[in-house]
């Protein structure tokens, strides 16, 4: 029944081979990997204004060299990015980048940031969506968590359903948010250019401000800086390409920087323009939509599709962290099952970890995620300059054709990179001084973890081991409970093997049972040998313990081998189970954990 | 760790022989098995009153004549338990009682409305006793449910810990309770006999009342016998009283009776004499004491041990229920872990089932559970009806000497007892109706687990059985996942036991793999024959599954015995195990349930 559920939700399993299917042309890989960017133009600009609203209306014109310094920066993310896809076109982005240039701490901040970003991501864009459509029906209001869980499972279900048909699907409400915004921008213009929006709504670029700071400025800076997050997603993503795929990538990465610089401005200068002051009860871009269009089909259309590309700005997330798990799982620092391709090909206990985690930040802070914000920007701020830093270190190293020229691109990104992140941290601390305790415990799990397999493997490895332990007979021990069909199965079967000892054992809870019991034995079964432990305080694991480990340091002087037969019922159906006393199951926890026997399980199949 | 904390909770383990020393002495039984109807007396007399009052003040002197009707109820219940102990010593109540001379229906409906009852005593009076304290500290009004459910625990580590102990403690409590009420009934009638209670406070018994009918006083009456539960506790726990357990289990039935009557009258009457009426802010108890002593010490003292005798009424639950279930699970209609001894020799199963069923309707009524009253109430009279026609087929199948007195005994308060349970259908329909629906339910379910009990015992006899399998050889299957020290091993063990045939396993994922393995495997263990299977889909369970099925068709055409050998990673620590897939336990639980292999598991225990 699971089986046929799994099959409904997620699709048929694909064959390894069928791989190939599953890679994104361009257009598609556009809409998935940018749908994170691309929604950030839904409030990057308010973010700037925000800030500037603390000294006056008349502040606002700084929005414009504010948005200026935010093109310059994405202008040269962009570029530098798309040296990494060509250097490094299996993917991996800032943790591999990182890790091979600056050495592995660096690496691992970067991965380590980089993968609780994406859950961030996920949390903080599916709860901004929900509260868009709640705000719009506020009858939901009191089910926000519950509607924000239902869009992460959903996002989730469709990305175990393969790369292709999540694109297919989430495709749509991308392009479709693009053209609602272009729609708005250019009758926007127009209406500016027929004069039709009065100039006196705007303070003119330049107006002496009193109050204005440095601090401010670059606090504003940082806050429309967070508008780029997302723009790493790419590089992460190349192997989900089609061929020639760094190429493929490089294009989508381009297409999507001058989509989103052109949104960016155009949002920027009309808030500018029509002298927008953020509000509680209405974004940025509704007001500019209302000025625009007043509250007709067109206003509900932009208010709809930003809603839903706020939701599927989470699926970048499900893009990246899966690609970037499988990174850090293949270099050992995090569990192994991360590298395991599921039935849809798609790296599935990455998508379902990622789910769940980004359901419990959702629950844990009630679906207001809004203050995670500045944590999330500083978490993609951090590898942004550590991959730049990591690419000027290659270019000096290894000097290429035109490596100056590619040189300075990336310094450019990570001398800018490198300032937002202090930006962060000196105007926003109180918002962002937990990932100084969460990225050195994430590290140090990484690499107790990387220890750990490290270990393991030097164990297994037959050069290095001790040589194998010789067998040179077996002793066998049998736990009986009565006398019947089972306990009979169970002595045949280690007759069979030609065991050199067989010793069944008896625990009686009184002493008047164990005479009667080691009668009725010697009549039924005299050639196996039968040991009865009395148990005082009605334990059957106790006593059993205590005998094994008595026989197995005898049997081990001589290299003997003990081996342990329990005999276990499986009743026909499951909810039998709780009316036998699971003391098989017991003994086998006990016995594995503890000693160095083996245990071999005789099942007993109840018929009725 | 858990060892320990056990240990200080509920004490060290005692041994089977030690069980002497857990039995009660009469006054430590009386204050254990009567907390429960004693306790009753706080709200006895009240619910009497509840009833009266809708007619109006003046119908209250009606409730001295159905108080009389109470104890006469009373006297007929203590002297037909009496007679069930002397003729039942082994305990058991009225599940055995009814049972053995009624039939097993009867028997099972005794049984199973008495389990649910002992859960709702717990659940009910433990509610009480908080919302007594919640009343007395309103800041604590809150946190009820918690509250209540940290008493639960309380007392069920208390039963953990033994009978003895439990006994030592609780005695206190329920002797100052006797004290307290017997000091305020023993004021109460000195004041009204020194004339200092005003004799105009009350209507003369016998004053016509308009509106009174036979319902109504049918109701009152159902309503104040509610008072009579918990009569029967000392029936069914004979077994934990000392030597002559019988004759102690009586006398304590008859002092409990004797102060039951005692207390009940008292407050009745000084209820009357006050013309005390309900009150939702005061209980009746609380308005007598407060019209006699003021709001004194002695107010609070009786206030304070009420509260403490309603929450260990629960005892009485905790006293009987494990009895109970051990007579049910010895017939085979509940679970067999119903009759071990735990560590304190008490039947700790049951008195956790017990604690944590009672949690959970404590839980599910939000703490609320005085509507559950009625269905308790109804839940005791059924089987008191059913123990008493019992023990009347008894006397009459029997004829011992004196036989016609104890019928008459019996058939009085069967007679009583069966108007009572008829009254609580007729005049609570609405808050008794579920006992319709649930004990059909569990008779089901008894019935179901004892076929099972009864199929399986059959299957395991040696005599009925099926002669038992030949094994002719043996076919060792191990999967393997590389070439390492573990593989080695297995293979070692295998060898050791000479089975018949060997195979090895290998399950790649890509077909470059499968040559490739094959010839290392060839150069290193060119002896044991290897099998690989290709699986597209990336799953190692079903093309195992599938190959295990092949080579036990064939082998069992020869009588041939298939084992596959796992081996099975053990890493030092706990945490460690989400590193490795764990490929060998589902490997285990699909064997086993699945398919008629035996499974011996190799541990290899990592050293770091």
């Amino acid at each position: 029944m699971f089986a046929s559920i799994k099959r409904l939700l997620i699709g048929r399993p694909l064959k390894s081979a069928e791989l190939g299917e599953q890679k994104l042309a361009k257009s598609k890989a556009l809409a998935i990997l940018s749908s994170d960017a691309l929604s950030s133009v839904a409030y990057g600009p308010e973010q700037i204004l925000l800030v500037l609203v603390t000294i006056g209306v008349a502040a606002f014109w700084y929005s414009v060299p504010i948005a200026i310094g935010v093109l310059v920066l994405l202008t040269a993310l962009i570029l530098s990015y798309r040296q990494i896809i060509f250097a490094y076109p299996h993917g991996g982005g800032a943790y591999v980048v990182s890790k091979q240039n600056l050495g592995l701490f660096p690496g691992l901040i970067s991965g380590g940031s980089l993968l609780v970003d994406y859950i961030l991501t996920v949390a903080v864009s599916v709860s901004a969506g929900t509260d868009a459509i709640t705000s719009a029906f506020p009858s939901l209001h009191e089910q926000t968590v519950l509607i924000a869980i239902i869009f992460v499972i959903l996002i989730t279900i469709l990305n175990l359903r393969g790369v292709t048909e999540s694109a297919s699907i989430l495709a749509y409400p991308v392009y479709l948010f693009v053209l609602a915004l272009f729609i708005l921008i250019g009758v926007g213009i127009y209406n500016v250019m027929t004069g039709q929006v009065s100039p006196e709504l705007h303070a003119p670029i330049g107006t002496p401000v009193a109050g204005i700071s440095l601090f401010l400025l670059l606090r504003a800076f940082a806050s429309g800086s967070s508008a780029l997050t997302g723009v790493e997603a790419i590089s992460n993503a190349i192997p989900n390409f089609k061929d020639p795929a760094p190429n493929n990538a490089a294009k989508t990465l381009i297409a999507m920087g001058v989509l989103l610089a052109l949104l960016f401005s155009g949002i920027v200068w009309l808030a500018y323009y029509y002298g927008i002051t953020p509000k509680v009860e209405a974004t940025v871009v509704s007001q500019i939509a209302e000025e625009t269009f007043g509250r007709n089909l067109m206003y509900y259309f932009i208010q709809g599709t930003t809603a839903l590309i706020l939701i599927l700005a989470a699926n970048t997330g499900y893009s990246a962290f899966p690609l970037l798990a499988v990174n850090l799982a293949k270099d050992k620092f995090i569990p192994r099952m991360f590298t395991a391709r599921g039935d849809r090909l798609g790296y599935s206990n990455g998508i379902i970890i990622l789910g769940v985690l980004s359901i419990v930040l959702i629950v844990a802070f009630h679906g207001q995620t809004e203050h995670l914000i500045p944590l999330y920007a500083v978490g993609v701020f951090i590898p942004f300059t550590l991959s730049q830093t990591g690419m000027i270190v290659k270019w000096i190293r290894e000097k290429p054709k035109g490596w100056v020229t590619k040189l300075i691109i990336n310094a450019a990104g990570a001398l800018i990179s490198f300032v937002v992140t202090i930006m962060f941290f000196l105007t926003k601390f109180e918002q962002v001084w937990t990932i100084l305790v969460f990225l050195p415990l994430i590290i140090y799990l990484f690499l107790r973890i990387k220890k750990h397999y490290e270990a393991v493997g030097e164990q297994l490895r037959l050069a290095t081991c001790e040589p194998p332990i010789v067998i040179e007979g077996n002793v066998m021990i049998l736990p009986v409970a009565g006398i019947t069909h089972v306990v009979e199965n169970s002595i045949n079967y280690a007759k069979s093997l030609k065991a050199d000892q067989i010793i069944a054992v008896y625990i009686p809870f009184e002493r008047e049972e164990e005479a009667a019991f080691q009668e009725k034995w010697e009549k039924w079964m005299p050639d196996v040998r039968l040991v009865t432990l009395h148990s005082p305080y009605r334990s059957i694991i106790h006593p059993l313990l205590k005998f094994i480990d008595t026989v197995q340091r005898k049997a081990s002087e001589s290299s003997y081998q003990v081996t342990v037969v329990i005999p276990q019922f499986i009743p026909k159906k499951g909810w039998h189970n709780i009316l036998h006393n699971q003391t098989s199951l017991m003994i086998r926890a006990n016995l594995l954990h503890r000693r160095d026997v083996i245990v071999t399980t005789v099942p007993y199949h109840l018929k009725k």
